[in-house]
């Protein structure tokens, strides 16, 4: 590699524009630890003239970032723009063919398109990386790419949403409802003002177990089936009662090899108060991988936001100025394996179960003949009257069961006129 | 790099034990990932026919390791000893001046002459790696090397050894004493049976958090005077007194930098049960860094064991396979500084101060009085009669103090009639 290094950011968003400060502020610290010297010799964006701390000279400006390549010699280009497709993917797609280095935070593009754009880098032999695309700071997939790079890991999961985790943990604390607390979020910069509903349903979660088990089974991204539940349907209610029985409500991305068989899944869970994983609060992210010799291992940190987003970015460009050229998936994507989904059918939980009904004689037995008539076992039970309205609450937790058997046997409370609302179901962490 | 790597390992302890079989076990999968085909030529351990699950055979067996160089042409060197002089060092420097890169978990080594060993490894255009010398399976140096690499650190500390915390964890959970607790620890292989001294007086973390030091702040090694205090003198009842306050111990290493010096210090701390370090149970090691722009980092995993410490071993070798050279403490030895350290009699810390006394009248005055002529204010006093034996226990919380103070004041309390043992003094973590 030659010693000066041309650098494009395409997208000038809170990560780019973050971005763009680390690189001329670290230039010389680069230097010194990589004897390279870098330089931003292209940048687009929406609008050059927006609002900006810094100010874009017109002669590395570009309103159309395909252009960039045919004017500049490019050897590194950050994408922080963040679509799973459209312009995301042609700019990713044009500089790998253009023997450029890529790096990007984009967890969408990555999930999605990540088999293809890495057969793309290795053919034309460069790097493409995305360290910023799973729990922000937490460096863990060159932990899991080099530092536990002969292990055999078997399961990977963790709280891999840190607004998901803020509201969770701030509706505990503060007593308030998801709405109210959302709103905060929003003010506070931990949800994003205009949508945030990729955060709340879980997809953002699940895209980042998708790029976390194929880099720990060295196995293709997979596009089955799979549970995703976001925490939009979670009340204080719950988190409520969750408290009163020693657990917690987290929002988890698991990933494991079951039977053989991959099991990618994204839910609320109810973990015990005691554990771990119960105790990672607010915008924190944590992922726990289990393998072979190491064990158990646990990277926790800050999940989101341009700092630490921006330290995984700049791991990523020390990693290629040292001229450390890699799969990006960690081994050859001839050798990376499709492995076959595991039924989501069978998987099993033990579930609480929330019923709000009319308080009348005979309601809890029919919804334990019910369960009962599908071989759910239960554990627990607390009713709780509501005199006032006639009503009451049942809460129920069950032994374990699987996911089909739930179904079915749900189905029915949909249509019965003694059940007011349909059950909330939270699965308990196995 | 060549396709075939020739391989020595010297020392076969558990580690070199465990590492050899894994070697063998996994010489496929690092094929696949690296392209590069291994093989072990040499072997040298004290004894050829001690019993193992394995055979050496004769060819590939040398009594002394020194002779490895002569007759064979070795890539690749696993120092699996453990001495931090003699034979460790001479083969060590010997396999560098040779052109071998060398892999290590030999954290006596390293601490005290890794900054000699970097340089020879740099003018010889080979590695030095020494993932596995601190924290076991935890790939905390390649995370601070690479996957915080642009980050400025300006702490850096957790629980660094997993003997003691363990026989801390134990005490705790099964209210036995330290002797029994340690007996316990050595018959499950978690302490030296031997001599588990050095992981006992906290030289065994110390050395991890020199390494940690050096990586962290970019600087040589230190060699400077600090606290380095173990467990030994923990007693069952300060287990318990804290357990009431709310509070845990748990032997830290501490890094950090104080007004632009440096800081490193191990010695137990009372610590929230409600933090997360205070919740790191058993044989589990957590480091703990804190740098702009990432913010907190916290990695966690089982920190010794020839398991985890294999994990790294093997980290250490895909790297070099895969023909990363890079500098030992991740910038050339050239520009690492040495940083002046900072007047230990400056730290300041809450104290818990545990004192046996005569039960008369006028000792808590003499003791307080004591403290107040030092300006160490108390923050919480309690004090337990026990009137069988006309002794009082008095424990003292204090508010920040300056360890000059707190060394000058406690002195005088050798030499008091009433007080009847030098009080215990432990740190309350910032």
């Amino acid at each position: 590699m030659k010693k000066n290094i041309n650098i494009a950011i395409v997208g000038l968003g809170q990560i780019g524009v973050y971005l763009y400060n680390e690189l001329n502020l670290k230039k010389n610290e680069i230097e010194k630890k990589t004897g390279k010297r870098i330089k931003i010799v292209a940048i687009s964006a929406k609008n050059r003239n927006k609002k900006r701390r810094f100010s874009i000279s017109k002669k590395i400006f570009y309103k159309n970032p395909l252009k960039i390549f045919e004017k500049e010699k490019i050897d590194i280009l950050f994408e922080c723009i963040g679509f799973s497709d459209g312009i995301s993917k042609k700019l990713v797609e044009k500089a790998l063919n253009s023997k450029v280095h890529v790096i990007t935070p984009n967890k969408a593009l990555i999930s999605k398109h990540g088999d293809n754009l890495a057969k793309l880098a290795e053919k034309n032999k460069v790097n493409l990386e995305f360290e910023a695309s799973v729990a922000g700071g937490i460096p863990i997939l060159r932990t899991i790419k080099e530092g536990l790079a002969t292990n055999k890991i078997n399961k990977v999961y963790g709280i891999l949403n840190g607004t998901t985790n803020y509201i969770l943990s701030e509706m505990e604390s503060s007593n308030q409802t998801f709405d109210k607390v959302l709103k905060k979020a929003q003010k506070l910069g931990f949800a994003e003002p205009g949508n945030p509903k990729l955060d709340l349903n879980g997809f953002d979660a699940f895209a980042k177990i998708r790029i976390l088990s194929a880099l720990s089974f060295n196995g293709k991204i997979s596009k089955s089936r799979c549970i995703m539940e976001g925490i939009e349907n979670i009340k204080l209610e719950d988190i409520k009662i969750a408290n009163q029985l020693g657990l917690r409500i987290k929002l988890l991305g698991i990933s494991e090899i079951i039977e053989g068989k991959l099991f990618e899944t994204v839910h609320p869970c109810l973990v015990s108060k005691k554990t771990y994983i119960g105790n990672v609060n607010g915008v924190m992210n944590a992922v726990i991988t289990e393998g072979k010799p190491v064990g158990q291992s646990v990277l926790q940190g800050e999940g989101a936001g341009p700092g630490p987003t921006s330290s995984s970015l700049l791991s990523d460009l020390m990693s290629i100025l040292r001229g450390n050229i890699k799969f990006p998936f960690g081994i050859s994507s001839k050798k990376r394996k499709t492995i076959k989904p595991f039924d989501i059918d069978n998987y099993t939980n033990s579930l609480y179960l929330r019923f709000e009904v009319k308080d009348k004689q005979g309601v809890l037995s029919n919804i334990t003949n019910r369960l009962a008539k599908f071989k759910i076992s239960v554990d627990r039970i607390i009713q709780t009257p509501d005199q006032k309205n006639k009503k009451a609450r049942i809460i129920i937790i069950t032994h374990k069961t699987k996911e089909i058997n739930a179904k079915k046997c749900l189905s029915i409370f949909k249509s019965n006129k003694n059940i007011l609302k349909f059950p909330t179901l939270i699965r308990l962490y196995n």
